[in-house]
């Protein structure tokens, strides 16, 4: 629960933007995969900011440091304990949000709910954070590789754009006028076998969702035929099953589906999409409220990304690796 | 796990559609609630077919009888057993899908999962099962009510169409068709206290997410500015907040932010969107295959909906009613 | 949680004692197991009153309906819903605790918690109860018999006597005093696999000493050496491990560890105690309080069993199965 | 799950004893409360070896370093991640253990279970381990005292012992003769409120006996009249409730109940007792079998204790004041 993510292979996730580390507890990981700890570090180089010209130019080494359940470069089946040091951790640059609230943040909110909150860089609601959802999302595409599983994530649409040259314009364009802009990031999981979900509330799709939705900055998830699919005859979207002779499998001639019928993977490809919002963070002057409720003026300057694209990519993968290979291995206990 | 759902408030689900019963256990549910049996009959009768020109013809009565947890008309704090005997299950009519799998079903996955199957009438994939959803989200209403909260779905689409004239038309069409059409259904939550939802993995987005994503049918969820936010610049969706002098409580001037920031409520209404595909069981002849893998030919008759709506709306609103009650007993145990 | 037991294969509870039905649902039975009804009965006639002369003269007749979750007596792997309806429930024999609390019951401390409690036949804190977990252990044994596995339970005390005749006799002492005596129930399971257990918090022994103490009346639990052993020095406790070339398999000489060394199963027999405390419902008469707290004199009557032994072993034999397969399901689930 | 302990206030452990670093994650703390560094120091030096002529001489710093989840000496509601990093770790003391297993020890189940392990100093298995407990019980004990709560453990038996003096003798004469000997520990907690503890599968006890149990070394758990009451008539152990006017509360004469009922508490002092095996760690040559399942010999050395006490009393406390706390949580939540 809240800062546990997954049923058997259990992601459990700390740490402030500002705080000494972040870290998290890999919990189930299976025991004797090798760790190619260069793919981890090239998994975090990918969330990094000031990888390009199109991300915020603060930089974040990003060392994750592992502490348990890897000996010898293998996993031992026990818990897998990170820390990633912050650095350049500018908390002077926020001494301004100690008591002001910034719109469409987390600050009034984890206010009301806590009572106190660490204002420094956005605290606990940090995209920050998701820099842990990588490193768990890295070991455990290390054990779904094994099993001839892949996870690409992708930018669909930035702004109004869908093409990729006129994305990139998108974001150099919000950025000229001081502003951010929202994307669709979509994510294709290739090499299931049919038979992961549960039934009813644990469906693939649910915990897809899940996964998904609680990426900072995501308000929307469909997947297969999604949010268009709602505009269409029954009889446009049928997925006609055959039997392949060459891959000996049950095969669907189309995928509407989106590779999930009742909950349960059918063994074609799993798409989805993920819709964000502009980033918050506008680097403009802003109109808010300090926490005696009186109006304020607010300029958060602007050391932030204009668009979750490209960073947000790796972390879709990472959030839909481990879902995958905790449904893998819910699957699996059934097989007694 | 599976077919349990929620935290502290859980409500825990079984049947298939043609075996003796369906039925659930909320565990978790507050002590000393008044239980208002008609209100629970009525959200039953809202999703029970037969009742319009716009559903299926099948009768089903859906009288649930309690067996625990209410003693003199008020709850016991302990787990509170229900079942709904299944009647009129015209199994017979099944028996050409012992050895079919229907296209856009879960027959293929559950047979690929498990190895067995109850082919009759969907077993356990059969949207029959949400009578049990609705049991346990009246029963959550009834909490909810007493802390003001109210939780309200409705049609905002069907295929085409975004007038309520003109959806009812749709699902007449598509019927004349002997075809199905897809939907979108909304849904707001108003009336909740700023603070429900926990950070990072648990946000209220992602529980709401995963409780839509679980109801059979559903392709997509969004909130607040949602899939068409992407599209948007930052400074297209501020939220500027003030103190409301009258409520004497911070209020939002707009609500692109859906009521959720930083993935934990802020006051303001809750709303959003769940796309369903068209029901997959088309009253039309159908291209197939069998359970040794040969191509057949598959009729399906006539006694299904046309479209989900408007019998899924009121599945929505007890998904989300469930959800809500369970944040907020989270928020509580954190209150200590 | 709460009334759920239980990791993969989960048992969720329900049902007070004079309520229309106690009732389970089994969540995580592996698809395809042949059920055995029959035997389900024999461990249910076990467990039941009425059955011989050292029990309660009361008749239930206990017989369970299931409900879903079986076809044409096969598994299925969706939940398994079953009740177990209320008969020859002589509420009106307890009227006279609507108002009054018996000392060493749950009765005050139900109050206290929920301010409401069903006051009949001790509510939801009846051993009735414990026929739903009867039925969760038989269908566990199903699955661990196809594994070479057995769990036996036995006697070993009752009251100062540890031979069977002796044993009874106290028993039949303790009912001709108007009185009621402890007992101490082992337990041995056997064909276990090495490997079972997780480290740390669940620890094999952890999962049997919580599965243990949920039982109404356990009032301790040990394990190998247990209680006595922490009189030794530990030279008198090596389980010198050897070879045996007959079985293929690593041995130990002596089981001073219970099949258990460090959480974790080491393929010896598991053997266990559970000590439970003289029933609490004596039949004689009592100083207690009312709901207004004043001090008041009470009659239980006859009708109740003077000692837990012989009805509790099949209990402890059914958590017993439920655990081991637990987490026979828990190591599965690692093995991808 | 594993690795995880308790339902709302929860704590994830990790760390191996000879990796770089054992730590954990607190999620469920409630946010607001002064963290009390020194007294975590005190609660973890009470642990630490090296400490008095009755332990090993081995030096661990135990330094506690925390990451996250306070902010300027507050909580913050969200996770406190924390480490210990491993120091004076000799390794290569360890190097005849990597093909050797222990007799009594976790050696041989650890690597049938995960076919890899980390020999050195008892790798995840080591009791270094418990020391990440002590700072979760610790900051829970901070949340106790705010609600007058006391967690009190002591040494009730060491060996044939039950006296101060002997208690010690015996831990020096096992000492002497180059052995190790048991122990019981003790441990009352004062000052709860009556209904903590769930109904059926989490009763306090069930809970309870699940965290001493899943200690290292213990064998035995049991409240109240315990073992020793399955040897007692019922009449012998009436807890006669009254009302005192002094206090305005429900007491009871006599608390052979040990403060729980029906698995929940009524308000008096809850007590019960933890059985411990003598440490398996001998200090003197031992018959063995290697990896390849050779008899060996094996001389383990003497930097080891020669009792759990006096070093497990306050991992005792942890265990029960995280317990306590839970449960508290969990009954706050049902009190919407």
């Amino acid at each position: 629960m809240s800062n546990t993510f997954g049923n058997i292979y259990r992601l459990t996730d700390f740490g402030e933007s500002h705080g000494p580390a972040i870290g998290g507890v890999v919990d189930g990981m299976p025991a004797g995969v090798s760790v190619d700890f260069d793919e981890i570090r090239r998994w975090l180089a990918r969330r990094r900011p000031g990888q390009s010209t199109l991300t915020t130019s603060r930089k974040e080494a990003d060392e994750v440091r592992f502490l348990s359940g890897i000996y010898e470069g293998r996993t031992l089946g026990t818990p897998i304990g990170f820390i990633i040091e912050n650095v350049d951790a500018r908390s002077a640059d926020y001494e301004e949000l100690r008591h002001k609230f910034r719109p469409n943040h987390a600050d009034y909110t984890y206010q009301a709910k806590y009572g106190i909150r660490d204002y420094r860089g956005g605290g606990r609601a940090s995209a920050r954070e998701t820099a842990v959802r990588v490193v768990g999302g890295a070991l455990a595409m290390q054990v779904l590789k094994q099993h001839g599983i892949s996870v690409n994530a992708y930018a669909l649409q930035v702004g109004k754009a869908t093409e990729p040259d006129a994305m990139e314009r998108e974001i150099r364009d919000a950025r000229a006028a001081r502003d951010t802009v929202g994307a669709i990031v979509g994510c294709t999981v290739s090499g299931i076998a049919p038979g992961l979900g549960e039934p009813v509330f644990d469906k693939l799709q649910a915990l897809l969702a899940s996964a998904m939705m609680s990426i900072n900055a995501a308000k929307g998830f469909d997947y297969g035929s999604g949010f268009d699919g709602a505009a269409c005859r029954g009889s446009e979207l049928v997925d006609t099953p055959f039997f392949d002779a060459d891959s000996q499998k049950v095969r669907m001639r189309t995928n509407h589906s989106g590779g999930i019928q009742g909950g349960i993977s059918n063994g074609e490809d799993i798409y989805f999409r993920v819709a964000f919002k502009p980033i918050a963070t506008l680097p403009q002057p802003l109109e808010a409220i300090d926490d005696e409720f009186r109006q304020c003026a607010l300029d958060l300057g602007g050391r932030h990304d204009p668009c979750v694209v490209p960073r947000a990519i790796v972390v879709v993968e990472a959030m839909a690796a481990m879902t995958v290979l905790d449904a893998m291995m819910m699957a699996k206990a059934a097989s007694l």
